[in-house]
């Protein structure tokens, strides 16, 4: 009853690999695959269209690596273009939108959501229609902070001009009473501090990367399709692959941080082709 | 003797709005063609093998529109691809490696050349071989700060965070005694205020905008490539283009603080198809 074919995640870049941290944390016997389009990274900003295009290109190469369920840890991505794509797959795929306004819904007291993210994201506005669908009374307070992103990468997560910009950034989210923040992009879960520290302590910060995870594993779990041939190796056992679209220096760089443990190698593939 | 076709302009985006600013104030009654990589920026931290097949196909779309001369507004492209790419063709172009280079040997009095830019202007060093080829006995230190474009793209150009960020990227240069600073990226003339907190009133900034347009003016003059036809007429009479590679909203929205005068409107094209 196993089914020992990887997980599919991608990214447009390095912030997914907070999503996989989480996926290995939850899932360690599963095998992953991983693609990075750093090439093309940040989608945040680019129209609805651009994102479609590379979106269906990520999809597609994920599906050659035979993987049997597909994340799609873009945030971006996910808010603009993966439910018209995933239409055109039989295989299962889940972007991270819902999974965060599920939590969302379930942690707030008072009615009032905020939610941040790129401007991509925050303009889509996924993520107040996804709560909205649960339940239409809830209050959804939406803003980008596009140099979130930048700063993030350029290992700016605490230092004090980030807390000056995180301030000015969310002081409007304190005028409106908020008790849940959704971080709507992968990267925001290294600024958790400096969003704490801008917010308070009494707003409830939710984690896309920690929420689609527990709905990955239901999904496994509910459709046999965990792996369960390597369940009797203590430990992570599950083999991880890394893919990305320009020289992997960067990425590998970065990935530490990311995603809690070194990468060794990423291999580079030519993402146009797909 | 008059050649009225125009003058090509490209940039991985909307800083190369800097450059044509100077252009167009130095030689108002030159047509204008510009193209800004908006759906692949920022070329920046991308390899080279990327950022040359990106610029190839930049200049073979400004090709198409029949262009004189072709100005590399984008100092990564011209510091990583232009040579090589430039010896495919004809028609005569140029980077802003070389006038602000040359610029800053010209200026500096004691020697220390300081060099900011992207990270890929920085690791290619092309500011450095430069000021070399012309004398070898300057010493020339190089910065990357990768925060600043994000940051003017933001419009974080007068924030206390962004002055905090520049002392923090250059206080190096204090140490090295540079008595020049090359702003080698279009974007940065935007964060002239903020540099010259940083680096105090006696350190000479070298925009290579205003140097790259006073080298184009001499080489049209040099080989009677000026447009004559126009000349009769007062003011800036010559007609410009403009094209982009995304939904060309957030460059017309931008493009007033990098133009100095409004967009109303720009053409969009795929510039994967070149």
């Amino acid at each position: 009853m196993a089914d020992n074919r990887a997980i599919g995640i991608f990214d447009s870049g390095v912030g997914g690999l907070t999503v996989t941290r989480e996926i290995i944390r939850l899932l360690p016997q599963e095998n992953v695959v991983y693609f990075g389009d750093v090439g093309r990274t940040p989608y945040g900003g680019r129209s609805r269209e651009i994102i479609t295009h590379f979106t269906r290109q990520d999809i597609t190469f994920l599906m050659e690596q035979n993987v049997k369920f597909i994340i799609c840890a873009c945030n971006t991505a996910s808010a603009v273009a993966l439910e018209e794509i995933s239409q055109d797959y039989s295989t299962p795929m889940t972007g991270v939108i819902k999974p965060g306004a599920k939590a969302a819904v379930e942690i707030t007291k008072n009615g009032n959501i905020g939610v941040i993210g790129t401007l991509a994201t925050i303009n889509s506005n996924a993520y107040a229609k996804q709560i909205h669908n649960i339940d239409p009374k809830l209050k959804v307070y939406s803003l980008a902070c596009p140099l979130f992103v930048p700063m993030v990468e350029e290992g700016y997560t605490d230092k004090e001009a980030t807390f000056l910009i995180a301030r000015d950034y969310l002081h409007t989210m304190h005028d409106v009473e908020i008790d849940t923040l959704v971080l709507g992009c992968t990267h925001y879960s290294l600024l958790k501090n400096v969003i704490s520290d801008a917010m308070g302590d009494k707003i409830q910060l939710v984690e896309s990367g920690v929420e689609i995870s527990k709905s990955v594993y239901q999904y496994l779990a509910d459709n046999n399709m965990m792996n369960t041939q390597t369940l009797q190796k203590p430990g992570p056992t599950g083999e991880r692959k890394f893919f990305v679209s320009d020289v992997p220096d960067k990425f590998t760089n970065l990935a530490s941080r990311f995603l809690g443990t070194e990468i060794e190698n990423a291999t580079r593939i030519d993402i146009s082709e797909y």
